[in-house]
């Protein structure tokens, strides 16, 4: 069976997350059902990160296996013709190898974090990001977020559900940007623990506000400590940006 | 009464236009209504710029006349407070003159419109901008909008129940920007006929698709004829993005 890879956008709103689910809809599903439109015997897909509910991806990576040859654009075409109905795009497609795998194959997980700093209730962005009421200092979350680089054992920042085996993971790299009202938190890693990029942003989304000094993010990483995290930041603002491969399917 | 200038965000998804219409929930009633929720008898209230049903706003400016004096931060946090269900808000709000007049003080009024180049439908941008199918030549773009700057018969750019009573305007500036997939069209002028950012753009768009020759613009502006313009793009890629005074109210 020919295997193509997918890359895929979608507005995590609806969604329980990528991962199906008996009672919820998710992006898996809306996903797996287009592809049954199209083949009724396809197979389950697989993905680079299972996105919680209410996380946004413009990358994702999933794969699937088709019965019959598909030329990659018509295939694209297709699936997003039957996910009219959804907020879900397919926005771009390759035929990889038989042995090419979607989450195994995946060297790198690039996510970013919007947060949007005003008084006023979000109109065009709700949902979309993060709203906070006061201005950030973007310099100490710099501070803060610097200490987090690295190969460090995360337990503090890894949600109590987490299934890794174990709570070490190297941190290739946090920026912090701002542009107008807006902060942006982009963090890359080969993978990721469980709410790890939302337990960053809510803990330094503290330093930001002043209630934390940038050096208790240090602390709080030494102190391997779940209670010693921020409060989890939302959903909302979270992305699924870029999936890294050693060479990229879609080039 | 004192009188109060609000700068207001909306998502036009939901709303007939701006202005108050008997059988359509309109932005000017969702304003009204979280006004007289303050005060009881609370005037009706004039903007700079009538939006039409599903056109956004960034800056849009309106002002309201008040029986007590209200600080303007507490104002504009009681008008989200009660606008929360609305996807409308407040976003700045000063004390004005009596005499000024969010529509006739205004001397400047920009509009920005959002293009998004590709085959796979929005998914976070669904009903924020113009999904069209091919790229854009920008050069060309640029070219073709070059021979609508200035002062000039627009009727070719108007739409045909327009109640200015003429149909000269001046427009100062169109700057097309391109990143990535996005190609943003802004336009500033003094004021607008109505549909003329959306006929511009429309038929900019036959221009970015190699569909028309960059000088058919000058030769449809010539031709003082409204079957001479492009399609009109649609409402859901245009933003009200400021409205200038004399004397920023706001700053």
């Amino acid at each position: 069976m020919p295997r193509y890879a997918l890359k895929i956008e979608y507005h995590g709103g609806g969604f329980s997350g990528w991962q199906r689910q008996k009672a919820h809809p998710s992006v898996q599903q809306a996903v797996e059902e287009a592809l049954r439109r199209l083949e009724p015997d396809a197979p389950a897909i697989a993905a680079a990160g299972r996105t919680d509910a209410g996380v946004h991806a413009l990358g994702q990576v999933a794969h699937c296996d088709m019965a019959r040859a598909w030329d990659p654009f018509r295939l694209s075409e297709a699936l997003n013709h039957h996910l009219k109905p959804e907020h879900v795009a397919v926005v771009d497609a390759a035929r990889v190898a038989d042995d090419w795998h979607a989450r195994f194959s995946a060297t790198e997980r690039q996510y970013l974090y919007r947060m949007i700093c005003r008084r006023a209730p979000l109109t065009h962005d709700r949902g979309l990001a993060w709203r906070v009421p006061q201005a950030m200092d973007v310099a100490a979350m710099r501070d803060g977020a610097a200490a987090l680089v690295g190969q460090h054992d995360f337990t503090t920042f890894r949600a109590s559900e987490c299934q890794a085996k174990s709570p070490v993971k190297t941190v290739d790299a946090i920026e912090v940007t701002a542009a107008e009202a807006e902060v942006r938190i982009a963090v890359r890693a080969r993978s990721f623990l469980h709410n790890q990029v939302r337990s960053f942003v809510g803990t330094l989304e503290r330093v930001g506000a002043g209630a934390w000094a940038p050096d208790a993010v240090k602390a709080a990483l030494d102190a391997r400590d779940r209670a010693a995290c921020g409060p989890v930041a939302p959903p909302d603002g979270l992305y699924l940006t870029r999936v890294g491969y050693p060479a990229d399917p879609f080039a």
